[in-house]
């Protein structure tokens, strides 16, 4: 019996290969047999270690939403002890944005499994929805950390008081406007160079949404 | 021949036709084949009213931008005389919502387009960039308007100063937060329930960023 370390080697140049095939043309190319010949092993390797097309599917979702929490984490470690919540946010975000060639294409096998989700397929909505909504708490988390810092410390300090119960709606539009920028940068070349100022003024009106949190 | 009536009818028959098919079945479902027999009509008519595959797709992605804008025209309508810039701009916003059958529709099949475009198809990304850049640019229009109407009237009134340079970003921001939402809302059930809430809040962020805007 093989190592567990080679099963997970086995494992992952399957899902790359099938996160290959997805991006080059869709969810539905990605079949057990387009997928071993991308990752040159045999149609019965990759039924081995998966079992069903679902299965599969979802393990390749999975590769990619894993990838990008440990760039995050690296970026995260980057910023060195206790980060301002802008900062962190900042680094979850740019990790959505397909600003090089391997978020590019992770961000296209996203969409295709999104998109894959809308009509009958093996996945559907419920699967892709699990790394949005951590994201969505993750950045309300650090919402209510900025807008507690910015609001007078004996309120901040009582614990029965949300500083910001509108911290969640804010984070939800802040993952929508990032999502919506990643699809848009795939296709608009000139927002490319918009980017980073797209990304910084996202920033400046929703995680300190008013001036006087930077002002004063 | 037939009247020029009668042609526009059958154009949007088929149209209509292959929104079904795109919407059910994703944009690679449709072929003149497909949508001949959801039509109910023969290939051949398919062929003659629309010459070849990408003029077909071409037309079935303009006949959905065409009804959100005939949906947002009647909108704008109802809101009377000289409208406020953030109603223009939330009726705008409305129309990219999957808030009923028909939206619901057009949300999956603009987003089968976007997603055709990103691998080998019969449309490119640049097909479907139009009716977006149009609207950042409808809407930058109105948070100048806000805005300027927020400033001192002598600043206001110099014609050489823009009241706020920022509005592109702004209004690329808003589109960017209302495209997400609307791929959201196709995926999360519980999504709807908050639409509302959610939308407003883009608007007191984005159309009047600061609370100064509101409250002096």
């Amino acid at each position: 019996m093989p190592r567990l370390a080679d099963h997970d080697q086995r494992r992952t140049q399957i899902t790359d290969a099938a996160r290959r095939v997805v991006a080059r043309a869709g969810l539905e190319a990605a079949t057990f047999q387009s997928v071993a010949a991308e990752a040159g092993v045999s149609v019965r390797l990759v039924q081995y270690y998966f079992g069903t097309k679902r299965k599969f599917l979802l393990a390749t979702h999975q590769a990619v939403v894993a990838d990008a929490g440990t760039r995050f984490t690296r970026r995260l470690g980057a910023l060195g002890a206790e980060p301002a919540p802008r900062e962190v946010v900042r680094a979850l975000l740019v990790e959505l944005l397909p600003t090089d060639a391997a978020r590019r294409q992770d961000t296209v096998v996203l969409n295709a499994f999104h998109t894959a989700a809308l009509t009958a397929s093996d996945v559907d909505g419920e699967d892709t929805l699990g790394a949005p909504r951590y994201l969505i708490t993750a950045i309300a988390d650090q919402l209510r950390r900025a807008r507690a810092g910015a609001t007078a410390p004996d309120r901040a300090a009582d614990q029965d008081v949300d500083p910001d119960p509108d911290a969640e709606l804010d984070a939800e539009l802040i993952v929508a406007a990032a999502s919506g920028l990643a699809q848009t940068l795939l296709v608009d070349e000139t927002a490319s160079a918009r980017a980073d100022r797209l990304l910084d003024r996202l920033l400046d009106r929703l995680v300190a949404p008013s001036a006087s949190y930077r002002l004063e």
